[in-house]
């Protein structure tokens, strides 16, 4: 990867406005202007102004730049939205992990020991913590990640987690009804989680999501789910929703009835939950690393396809049931395990993930949407699934420069 | 991770000569000396010296060094011993494996697609495209490659394949009898593999290996095999075999009987071949990201380990059935899909693959050993499972620095 000025550069020291990433073997817009559903251009060029798109087509027509970037026959991508995880906690439970798959059962209820490491954590080590793993992010693709708390399930823990991850993204979102913490009354939790504690958090957060699992004692039922979501919608948060992961359960017709904007896991649908999400306008986002991580069976994408659903794929990046915040992983998951395409799972990774976030300045790569590109060590996107664990995917900068490696 | 020069530092601007590497929270040594079969040290230093392994032991008690390598609180485990790859070729079959995942079958024709465009690049293309592929690898933590020959399949290709190789990793391969070429006679072609190639080969070489497999008109039989093995032996090489990957077959138990190194794949074994194994002495390769790549069902590996057998981990890197160089997500494969735990993966990885390679300068961290080290961004090596996907491992150079990144 080369970069040098342009013949034409700026007057006078003044800084780069606008950058040519040429070299592009393999270009994936999501764009279906340029045909098909991911828009693939071959011998492409983009150029990037000011965080944005200014243009994308044949780099033989490529117009002039401050600079330029040469990707030397790489593939670029949209850069990964990732559009679920909790990635605000300390502490480490790799000995779960272990224990897990020596055999022992996962309900959930391993979620308290995040819980007391994190509130032991102090704002500077969580801060740590979140920065380290949002390089880690950016080292393997992905430029969009939504955070969620829940690892506070108290006013003041829940607050300060969601101001800790507003400092690093713009998709924050309120998971206090995550699990009912041991000890504490269903119906007070209840109560505080949807008055004092979402007061606190709203300021802080742009959804409301809720642990809404009929399998786990942990979690929350439908009336329950939907009194969570609705206190939400109340002070201004949209909605997400955790359904349908263990068992099947309420948590999907509920989403799809309030118009949320993604209901997430979906591994045990009814024929019912498969009309619904067709007939609505909620994303299912499918997270294919925790079926991985808690060796569990996979939901089934051929169905939600099938039946028109858009599919989002995401991480659940998190320290209990799948600790990955590798896009690519999840990637090749969902085309070895869920049976989608390499071209169905990288545009559910990206445009798909972008929808359920209700973002249409992300998960495509035109004129006036956001510069977030990833590229590709490859000459296509197939070698996403096709290498799998091979780090070959880092994000762009908005001014065309690759990301540091970790 | 810093590195710092030590407060007595060599006169005279002389060259380095020994590095303490500390700050190490678990150090995997697979020592036994230090207890387990891991032999795991917490709170450890490592003094690495001219490429060989000084000093191991607690940090407190560590002597001192002409430089010091502080890696801050992370995990060192020997570097990867990636036993069994195919990493001289050129071309491209993204497409193939795309086809394959919408339900083709695989029977190994592909092959033939990789030979006509590895014997159509010039050698500069090709040691271009395997320094990226080295630099891949040790970017994952592998410090020790077997590179296998196959895509040649002529006397003067498969030469030129083992000399490129062997440029790089003492550990080669001759794989003349990888498959019987398209339009060839078999017996023809059998004759030329133990005659004029081997002859060609066996100085580039130091295995010889043939793909024995009842299940691929590709593929050798057991008279097949054992007269290229036999011939190998002759001339001075040990042996190999592809044994046993798409259905039973005599390959095990071929293997066993001339006292092979290691026989890869094993994914089809009879009661037999199990005993076998247990009684004699060659390493069982695993080779788990086949079974991932072609969606196929995982060996047995817990039967394995009941019976004795020593089992290998290996990636099997190759364009067909499985492009990828990553032990980290073997290693998470082995947990996951073979019922291994993350400490039998790892053994496997590292010593299992020194075994199979039968090299005991490698694949354990002691005083005389080589300094092949691979750090953790993760304070265990439970994390090569736990984090699936994530690039967490890279390997050190001799003198304890850090490899870059790609």
């Amino acid at each position: 990867m080369t970069t040098t000025p342009a013949s034409r550069t700026p007057a006078g020291g003044m800084p780069v406005t606008s950058t040519l990433v040429t070299g592009i073997a393999e270009l994936v817009t999501n764009d279906p202007a340029h045909g098909g559903r991911l828009g693939l251009l071959t011998d492409a060029a983009v150029v990037v102004s000011r965080g944005e798109v200014a243009w994308v087509g044949p780099a033989a027509r490529a117009p002039a730049a401050d600079r330029r970037v040469d990707l030397h026959g790489r593939a670029v991508v949209p850069g990964f939205v990732d559009a679920h995880t909790h990635l605000v906690f300390a502490g480490d439970r790799a000995a779960e992990f272990a224990a897990r798959m020596a055999g022992e059962r996962y309900d959930g209820g391993g979620i308290a020991t995040t819980v007391a490491a994190t509130r032991a954590a102090d704002d500077a080590t969580l801060r740590a913590l979140l920065a380290a793993r949002m390089a880690e992010l950016r080292a393997q693709g992905t430029t969009t990640v939504e955070i969620k708390s829940g690892y506070g399930l108290s006013v003041a823990e829940e607050a300060r987690l969601l101001r800790l991850a507003a400092e690093v993204t713009g998709e924050t979102t309120f998971l206090g009804a995550h699990v009912v913490p041991a000890g504490v009354d269903r119906s007070e939790y209840l109560e505080l989680v949807i008055g004092p504690m979402l007061a606190a958090c709203a300021p802080h957060s742009r959804w409301v999501d809720v642990f809404c699992e009929s399998a786990s004692p942990h979690a929350f039922d439908g009336d329950e789910a939907r009194a969570v979501l609705e206190a939400g919608r109340r002070a201004g948060l949209g909605l997400r929703v955790h359904g349908n992961q263990l068992a099947p359960g309420p948590g999907v017709a509920l989403a799809v009835q309030l118009g949320a904007a993604s209901v997430d896991h979906c591994t045990h649908l009814t024929a019912a939950d498969v009309d619904a999400l067709a007939a609505g306008h909620t994303v299912a986002t499918l997270l294919p690393g925790v079926e991985f991580s808690t060796r569990s069976p996979y939901p089934d994408a051929r169905r939600l396809l099938d039946a028109g659903v858009p599919i989002a794929l995401a991480t659940d990046c998190n320290p209990g049931t799948c600790y990955s915040s590798s896009m690519p992983l999840v990637i090749a998951l969902a085309v070895r395990e869920m049976g989608m395409t390499p071209a169905e799972a990288l545009w559910s990774a990206t445009a798909g993930g972008a929808a359920a976030l209700r973002r249409d300045d992300i998960g495509i790569l035109a004129p006036g949407r956001r510069a977030d590109l990833a590229v590709l060590d490859a000459p296509t996107h197939l070698h996403l699934a096709y290498r799998p664990g091979v780090p070959i995917a880092r994000a762009l900068a908005g001014d065309g420069t690759p990301a540091p490696r970790r």
